[in-house]
């Protein structure tokens, strides 16, 4: 047993309460699959008659996409010391290609373990990770192309189709079902998605379903120009601030607000142990920029870095349950001179990194040389690579410039070796892009690695307004999504100004719902506009309740409501 | 003289002091024109220069577009009970075909202007109205048709060029003056912008330039496609809230922030009289929609309202000063059963007082059969048309229908209309349109209303997120600025909630100020990146301080960049 502090555990405790809290008049549902342990969470919004003025009817409940695994369920009782349930758990041992190691297999992961003075630090339920077998590869990637349809796909099936199935034979949804013809821009939009329809985009590369064997808390997810379009939140502590329970309040947060992914970008002290708190507690994916906490161990210096030293963390990371891994293996010694006219240099951090261990040793960076080795302990855990655009653009200025586009065309044949090893694959985009300019990145995207779906990091149309960058990236998201980019990472107000709190964190969120959204609206998704057209009803026949419900944030409607309208009278008008 | 009340004086007083502050480490600059009564204003932030470290250069001063008027110039005393300076005054006058007014000739401004009861609400300074010589048209594109370049064109020339010539010849600018090829999808957007210019395009009724003779307070400003993108923002009291001062004041932090435009949607007590005060300090043009007045008039009963009402409502602001009118002269009786199937039915105010008004009489629009007789008081004052969207969709299901397209084909043959009288016209549009349905719009109003400039509001591209509306509008809104829309209508965080406060106007406002923006660096606006580029050289060098200055905002990015990295030490790095 580890011996957590007092006030962790006082601060859990009220978190556990806090994140709990079930949204206004919205249910939690489950769906079940094909067997009885394929249970897939959504959250229904139940809504009021409308008034006699209006016509007197019923409104049915509403089904809406739900991020927040089990810490909105009423049934079951969280305790963040313990950790979530194991939803996939049996998924994996029935495959019987893994196998439980005695513990951690990397040096550092042994080394923190055995250390005494990180008793009070270190999560109490620590489980011995699992490994596939010599010879085994347990990708999602590699059973879907031996034809196998996997617990996971059938559970990603379920969710993306949020019952629209059921709704289209319920009188009840006729009109609300209407819907415009979208555009779509080449992108496969089925009427619904089956489980089969997911393993062959799984194995044809052009999605993803990041979940590491280490993870089995996780509630599977599909990132694929032909699923919804998902948003990532990153959090992350630094050497200067913020707790290991404030990193697990973020996250439990960002799986309230709607964060489909979760990147922990830590640099501070005890990221070690601080990402296993966050895994255990983790509903969704969770990504890493493994050479951040590769840099903490040879103290910042990036010369010093080694494969060695990069392979370990890789694997101690896997081995805690990583789901995704940023990777700037694009970023070749060939490149680095290409940024040298830029405004704004090289801004990714990772990036940066590897610029100048390349310089410093005028070799080509060992990502690179070392993908295939990378490959291997990829699919030994299934790990999925985010392949990094280090060399993404850092102002409107340098976008969509020769750097960029050179690594893009390395993160392409990067993606055909990982696929040669059946390792899944998305591709980290920018950054900084003028709106005219947003389309292009997409269609070379798709062109020079196959369809991998893309992961954009906003992008930003407009440099000059800091304080607003959820904003400015917003706009570009909604663009770049709709042109078919499958996750939007999520940019908050404090962009370049400082570190996200948790109302930051919320405010990105609900921006990057909108893109997501938005997108999904202009693709034509089948049932996307259900919500709009429930919303619009509500509105027309102002049941204010029912819009605040039916809004991706009701808190924030109401409080507005309540400022200038506080009568609770005009809220059932 | 007028017995303004203490608590206004002392308000105002503050106000002025608020209002006038100047922005961080900028300066009120004027560029002269031909002539010494033309001096446009602008403001150049300052910047420090580049550390040792990445190479000591000097940083030059960045113009940037100012609609704060003589409120940021320190030579200027500013006194809100007297108005601001008269910068058109002389150039009305020496066209000679105006005559001073005894009074107000409509019914209802001599009323307001004898009732005893008001003297405590009236502005000090009355002025006697002016009005076009009988048989003269004083309307911008009525001197622009005859070959004439008014002072009011020559003014937006130079305010439009940001002094992108001098800053051409300067080799301090050359590489911030560096970017990107635009899209501009049609638009014409000369190297240089020339008095001649902008008279061939208002002449061609492609922009106007809202200028009425009675408001001499106004510095010109520019509506058109092959302009820069302006912006729109909308205060008013109702019934329920806010004051005279309340109204003055979002007035003046509207300037502030960025707002081109702004349209008094006022519908409470005394609006003739706020009305008067906003014109007399407002730098910027002044819409209002004169049917809620005409409302008003007759006790909120659209039925009971006539033509004669509403012809000495727009007689009674036009005197006052009011640059453009929304008229929803497109809601035809034969529209209004159109949009009997939508979700939210009819949602602009405008449109279903005279959508209820055709239904009750069972006639044509009055508007509509009056169009004409419009059309000779838009004249005789040079107030310009916003022709209404009445018919407007209200949520994303009712986008593109045929209610909506059969009014906006109406609005193109009223513009014709308008245009024999050469009289100024802007179309307003939607609204709430998926993202991917946008385009139409635009493409549909630049044919059907023969280039016209358009005027949108949002487009909200969900429904889904109350409380954030100013993002999803504002995603709309960036997107039809880039397809060639000549003005955004900003939407606050309030939108679909309540009333926006201060605080919503300035958020509304920075966030279409980036829509606007980001359309025009699209677009492909010559200098538009000017500011981005300081801005990210700024970033680069890690010159916070000018970072902050350099943004839309910087009083926020200063506050948010403190919260997490309090050191000063951090500013200077």
């Amino acid at each position: 047993m580890s011996a957590i502090p007092e006030s962790f555990l006082k601060k859990t405790a009220e978190l556990s309460s806090e994140v709990t809290q079930p949204f206004p008049n919205s249910r939690k549902i489950y769906v079940q699959g094909s067997r009885p342990d394929i249970r897939v969470g959504m959250r229904e919004i139940d809504q009021h008659p409308t008034s006699s003025s209006f016509g007197a009817e019923e409104n049915p409940p509403i089904p809406v996409y739900d991020t927040s695994g089990p810490f909105t369920d009423p049934d079951v009782s969280i305790n963040l010391l313990e950790g979530i349930p194991d939803v996939r758990l049996n998924w994996i041992l029935e495959r019987h290609d893994t196998e439980q190691l005695d513990g951690p297999t990397s040096e550092y992961g042994r080394e923190r373990q055995d250390d005494p003075r990180l008793v009070h630090l270190r999560f109490a339920h620590l489980r011995a990770p699992r490994r596939a077998k010599a010879g085994k590869n347990v990708s999602q990637m590699h059973y879907a192309r031996q034809g196998i349809i996997t617990p996971e796909m059938e559970y990603v099936a379920i969710r993306e189709n949020l019952k629209l199935q059921e709704l289209r034979n319920d009188l009840r949804y006729a009109k609300l079902l209407r819907q415009h013809q979208g555009h779509a821009w080449g992108a496969n939009l089925p009427e619904e998605i089956t489980p089969e329809f997911v393993r062959s985009e799984v194995a044809a590369g052009r999605a993803i379903i990041p979940a590491n064997i280490n993870h089995p808390e996780l509630e599977p997810m599909i990132i694929g120009r032909n699923f919804r379009v998902k948003i990532n939140t990153n959090i992350g502590n630094s050497a200067v601030t913020s707790s290991i329970e404030e990193e697990v309040e973020k996250m439990a947060w960002s799986a309230r607000w709607g964060g489909d992914t979760l990147m922990d970008l830590s640099t501070g002290k005890n990221i070690h142990e601080t990402r296993e708190w966050i895994l255990r507690n983790a509903p969704m994916p969770i990504g890493t920029v493994p050479i951040y906490q590769a840099l903490e161990k040879v103290n910042g210096k990036a010369e010093d870095l080694t494969w060695e030293i990069f392979r370990d963390t890789l694997i101690e990371q896997a081995e805690q349950g990583v789901d995704y891994f940023t990777i700037h293996a694009g970023v070749r010694l060939a490149y680095v001179p290409l940024t040298a006219d830029r405004v704004t240099g090289i801004v990714s951090r990772g990036g940066s990194i590897m610029a100048k261990w390349c310089l410093a040793h005028h070799k080509e960076n060992f990502l690179y040389t070392h993908f295939a080795d990378i490959c291997e302990i990829m699919k030994a855990y299934d790990v999925s690579f985010s392949l990094g655009d280090g060399l993404r653009p850092g102002s409107v200025a340098d976008a969509n410039d020769r750097a960029q586009f050179a690594e893009l065309e390395t993160l392409g044949e990067l993606t055909k070796i990982a696929w040669e090893h059946d390792v899944q694959v998305m591709i980290e985009g920018p950054g900084h892009v003028p709106l005219h300019m947003v389309k292009e990145n997409m269609d070379k995207e798709l062109q020079d690695c196959f369809e991998a779906p893309f992961y954009t990091l906003g992008p930003l149309i407009t440099d000059i307004a800091p304080g607003y960058d959820h904003i400015t990236s917003g706009i570009g998201a909604t663009n770049i999504g709709w042109y078919g980019c499958a996750m939007l990472c999520y940019v908050t107000p404090k962009e370049h100004l400082g570190l996200p709190n948790k109302e930051d964190v919320r405010v990105g969120i609900i921006t990057y719902k909108i893109a997501a959204h938005g997108a999904d609206l202009a693709k034509g998704w089948p049932g996307a506009q259900i919500r709009d057209n429930a919303m619009s009803k509500a509105r027309f026949e102002f049941r204010w309740e029912d819009q605040f419900n039916l809004g991706l944030d009701p808190d924030r409607a109401r409080e507005y409501h309540d400022e200038t309208l506080p009568k609770d009278s005009a809220k059932v008008a």
